[in-house]
């Protein structure tokens, strides 16, 4: 039973805290993305995880896969001759200046990947699980094309397919995303959503956890998780049960990547077994940790994880 | 309508976060004083602004100027054979170890400026705003008298002269700048003191908004501004109106220039003709945004300083 | 009169704050070790020490020794042909990640000193103080026949014996460092204990304050010194008097070592003649300034550790 | 008498000598473009210089605006809504490895730009210089017609028109870029060429002196400066006198830049009046400088280029 | 076909060029191992390779996987509880000082590797190479058995051993070298050697061309490759031929590595059924692209290797 | 036997290489002075070693103590509550740029430094040797007296005064060097000049060998050395033997600092009784491998020296 995960994995740019991508000399090089965040934070928490996307042949996008890989993430990838290497600028302030992003994702190669070549890329069997973000089909017609493809698939090859919407206000609009989001959710068995996406972009409206079951009924997915930024989550599982799951207290030192890290917890608790209540306290702990490191990626043991949950850190271990 | 400051612009050397000057082997290496740091603020707000001084015709005096030419201000430096270029150091530290500065300024080129220098230097026109520091007179009796000469010159010229007492402990006693400023204060058309100077330096006593009033009425400027740290500021206009701003909640990086960058947004607001309290809004502002980048300098766009003023800043701009 | 102390002095290798040693690629390098810690903090508030232990005679050795120079500290070392250089990593994260210490301290060469040895490199006069924690008796059998010689050597001498039990679970257990110290405390004059360990490893019960008295009724020392952590700490004099010192508010950048400023504070005071509670508070500003530094070491002037005292830090000092 | 460039300015991405992009964790990060380091240079060595350009309205835009302001040089830029921040990455290494370069410069803001918007932005007078290199034709059919359209409008202001072919085969064939030059030629006053370009694009043969007198019999200019790498540079001037520069010796820190380093160091000579040999001379020992330096840019002062001309380095200067 | 590697992997050290271990505050950290050394060149140049250890479950072993993984190369670890993660430290200094290597390998996990272990964590098949250093089982008497029974092992399962006899005089005697690796050549099909060490550790004599022949009768394994540092290597084939390969000329950034980049080429294009001398001269292009990158590791690709045989580098790519 | 040394030291400031200070962000910060590094390198070389001088009771005159301490050089300081902690710049640049030297040692707090002053510092006694360099009486007139006074106290102990003419274009002209250094000279039974000194201040003509008899037989000294830079030096001892010692080769990474450390490693022999020859040999071994570090100091040990001497360095030892 493993991941499999499709989309941009983009080179991150950062200046150190306190200084400005205007003034910089020097930057911090990592690299980040929805999809390979979450298959990277679920790998590191022992899931056997692939991710597939298509990067130029050059030293930008192995720059990408070595970093992936480093993780025990198989990078699958189609590697091209045309198309840039996504990029993203990332800026982290404290109050009032708060965190921008700024995209660079003009023309990356990704964005013209078929049906055939993610097919190509990757087997699925019973019983994985297949992610993609909200993120991938607002890149380009062809990749909305490619993950409703892709879920159908999975589903036919009895693999769990995993949503989380993701929406980005840089890339599209909310009736945008909801006209292209709508038909993929007809192949979705589990739909993650930020409470305020389920507003925005689905008009959605009334308390967390009447969404969340209206979200179940409209979309008939076999689970909702509604994720609450700083309050936690709260899902509704097969049964209609209602599973509230608040954050842990966490010292943030980049929010960046939290949301992944949450998903990539919850689903390799899934892929274990856990039930939707253990998979989202595992989900929420992955998350914790996550803020307390820079960059998008939840570099984190299972024994940490299980730390967070019993709650048993003490200060100083040694 | 243009700004043109006039005053020592220093060396600024600094250990990283957590660190030493006794113990550190590298030192982060830019430029910082309160007269071009009120230039760069504006300017990086908008406004043509000028700052001149005396360096020293070397590396070091070079590093300044392209340090402050960066930000769009236009240095407008007399080259000296004689005198150092001074330079401060800066160790930040959390409480209760506070922040400690240690100034190396001893023979300045800058000291030996004389009126002909700056006159040479700049120009000034009607609308203008010229703004020199309590520093300045400080640092020399030349300097002292070539202030004086400047601000008779630019009210001679129609500009609206601006003075921010600034006292440093380290440079004179209270007695002292007393003495040095008073003269200066029957030049001067925009008064800036910090609530405690006000009464440290000009043996001011009784609340804030008295003591502004006592102020005004007292050496006559057309506008008083009363800064109070974390607390604000409130100011005195010509009608003799007095308005309060409250400080914008802020996660403080560097408090270094603080108060610079909120009279960088004060000018920057009033010589766009915004009216007296609604410059003390854009400086509150720009140096509530000051506070979470490291070193002296408001490195901020206009949008950023309207969008705090808008309240609108929501986490992560993505 | 003078400090002397003996333990294992370790290469401390630290990821920047943010990042975690299993993705890092550039670590901090410094020395600590508690001996040398207490020795350095005492050094740096004006006290004469001496730092011995035994090291490799190669560059590693060489470079805890100078470090330990640089503060003042004269290391009388035994170079050794035998043995490793110890080592520890060091991974700080805010909550709920915590602070975690892996220690390389396999086959070190101080494990084998013999008394000869360290009588071979210190002198002991009457006034002296003589310090070691409970992590050298923990590292071997040998380290805990020569601690008990030194104490034994120390008090003949006319020295003050200092011990602090310092328990930690990675070397030893409870029972096992019971077994070793207990017979330790007969020679000891100040022994410096933590609540939570005078729980976990001597079984003591009750409030803090008994469980001080409790411990100067059963061991019989001058001095027991109770600290509380975040709480401060408390103390019994030989006059069975009982003092409370809460610790001083400060914003912690780096948590290890505080313990050890605590230490070398309230020694150099004691030195200097300070009465128990003088030297208690002492020890507590010396450790708030600590809390705002990188690395294990108080690199303090008596300066600022009396402004903490008298409490005028107030903002920027400029 | 100023000097106007247009152009492309791209961020600049290195990672550390001896270290690899693809396995980098931390980026320098600078601009560069050939006419703005013709610009700076000129700028750097006395000459009044505009640079002017097309950029998106972003951090990534002011970031080479601020750089290139630094150096004195006035960026004129029209702000974009569309187009990217163009940027390059370059890996410096030894033989066997050499210098590697990749170009991420697609849908440049940059590409768009009209002859409107650059007669907008700049003014061309009378014995001023106007220098585009070959890399801007290169990158769009638009700049090819802008390109065309400024040296025209030069040349009818009185100013100097320079070209510098500066072919790069990573951006078109040598076929197309003879295709697109030479029409250019015919507005061009002072054309730059290297040995090389003239042979591959321009299919020359025979000695570099024939090349460098065939190409002024051909194209007709004023002068004609041929570059021979490491060799230096040979020119025909108006009178048809041939004349001979070796290059400077110099230990190479970074070559890149070295090529525009000679033409700003040519025309700042040139436009203070310097005959051909005179400014070849003079633009030799700027490139010998800049070799010197990391990153494109020829940061150097005219003693500088004066005292290597006089040959009276000698070591260490104290 | 794919490579299988077992050897020690150690944490590396390094101060910047020019700074020295004893007075370094910071320190690169990276990982190198010959067997690992050799996997990653060998995967980088398209290599499906595997690399066996023992590690501490830690931290500081997964910083070794992780690293190897980034290569491409699967890390198959035996994770223990006990033993050390070996480490070394290594400061590079022109000459006279040289480069000196501290290694810190104490009671490193790896040593008690068993066969059983290692077949565990390992297949092999037919046209494999199974690679081991001599460094192996210079690290205890159980390695030196698992080292024998490995290549038993996979002499037995068609693959071909390779063995590098990398002296380390840190490590053991001449004499002790020669008693434990001459058993094992029974079992050697690639018997890789340093002019050097044959002569000092195997007592062979005469020219580098003569004792080639000689360890090939002598030892019989089907090609013996003599290493000759800056001079290239020579090898004798299975027919007896003699094949001398000069070295490329490289500008070295770190030396350390470079046999096992040599070894890595030799063995990639062994596997891709190049012939003896072909091998020789893409392990030597290999090790001059080595020379030019810090580390041990060769991160280069097919085309740059490609590249240097042809000899088609000429200065900067753009 | 031991070392005393007196003079200035600075801080120095240092970009990266082929960085500039004109545009440096960061700067290395270390420390520096003819007089501490040459303490340096004969304490790092065995030798008890005092260095004094008179610093600013501040962060920065704490940060010199502390390197020279590092080292094992006892600091015997005059806190001073005037004057400034002199500094330096240095921009290392391969040539046609070469290296620059910029000082900053106006009012620096050492040039007030009176002979009681370093009487009260420093004890001399028999078979010591007193090392001043032609710097120190450079800086001013009290400096001048007090170099005389001690030079003179010294040689009434019986220790071996030592005497760097070490002239710096920057601080004094030839004819002022010459009339302050000429009666120092009386007093000197070591004098060390470098053969472009000899000529430039001393107005000496001829072969280096028979300047340096000159120089033996106008001033009297025990030993006279003439260093010739790249090209060794020669000595003429007591006997009137010349000893001509060529340099040894080294790969220079940062010249400063060489000519002090040969200095160092000659007096560390001497005082180890080495004759003429062999001091010069071990000196000369010192200043090659100085050449090989960053900085001014001469961070070696004995065995290093050695090893250069006997040539037995053989690229990497592991």
């Amino acid at each position: 039973m493993s991941l499999v995960t499709f989309g941009e994995t983009m080179l991150r740019f950062a200046p150190e805290s306190g200084e400005r991508i205007e003034t910089a000399t020097e930057l911090e090089f990592r690299t980040a993305g929805a999809e390979s965040n979450v298959a990277i934070a679920a790998s590191n928490l022992g899931v056997d995880a692939v991710w597939t996307s298509k990067l130029p042949d050059s030293p930008l996008g192995r720059r990408v896969t070595r970093e992936v890989r480093s993780h025990g993430v198989e990078p699958s990838v189609v590697w091209s001759e045309d198309g840039r290497q996504g990029a993203y600028y990332v800026e982290d302030g404290g109050e009032p200046r708060g965190t921008n992003v700024i995209y660079d994702r003009t023309d990356a190669a990704v964005r013209t990947t078929t049906p055939e070549e993610v097919f190509g890329a990757i087997d699925l069997a019973a019983g994985d699980a297949c992610y993609v973000s909200g993120i991938t089909p607002a890149l380009s017609a062809q990749l909305e094309a490619t993950t409703s493809a892709l879920f159908e698939r999975a589903q036919e090859a009895g693999a769990t397919t995993v949503f989380d919407l993701n929406y980005r206000s840089k890339l599209w609009s909310p009736a945008e995303a909801r006209e292209s989001c709508e038909p993929l959710l007809e192949h979705v068995d589990i739909f993650v959503c930020a409470a305020r996406d389920a507003r925005t972009v689905l008009d959605r409206e009334g308390s967390d956890e009447s969404i969340c079951a209206d979200l179940a009924a409209r979309y008939a997915p076999d689970v909702v998780v509604l994720t609450q930024g700083a309050d936690g989550a709260v899902a509704i599982d097969g049964d209609g049960s209602i599973h509230d799951q608040p954050a842990f207290p966490a010292e943030t030192t980049d929010p960046i990547g939290t949301g992944d890290a949450f998903v990539g917890g919850f689903l390799a608790a899934s892929l274990e077994s856990a039930d939707v209540a253990g998979a989202l306290e595992y989900g929420a702990a992955t998350a914790a940790l996550k803020r307390t490191l820079d960059g998008d990626l939840a570099v984190v043991t299972p024994a940490e994880v299980s730390r967070v949950i019993d709650e048993t850190t003490d200060g100083i271990a040694r």
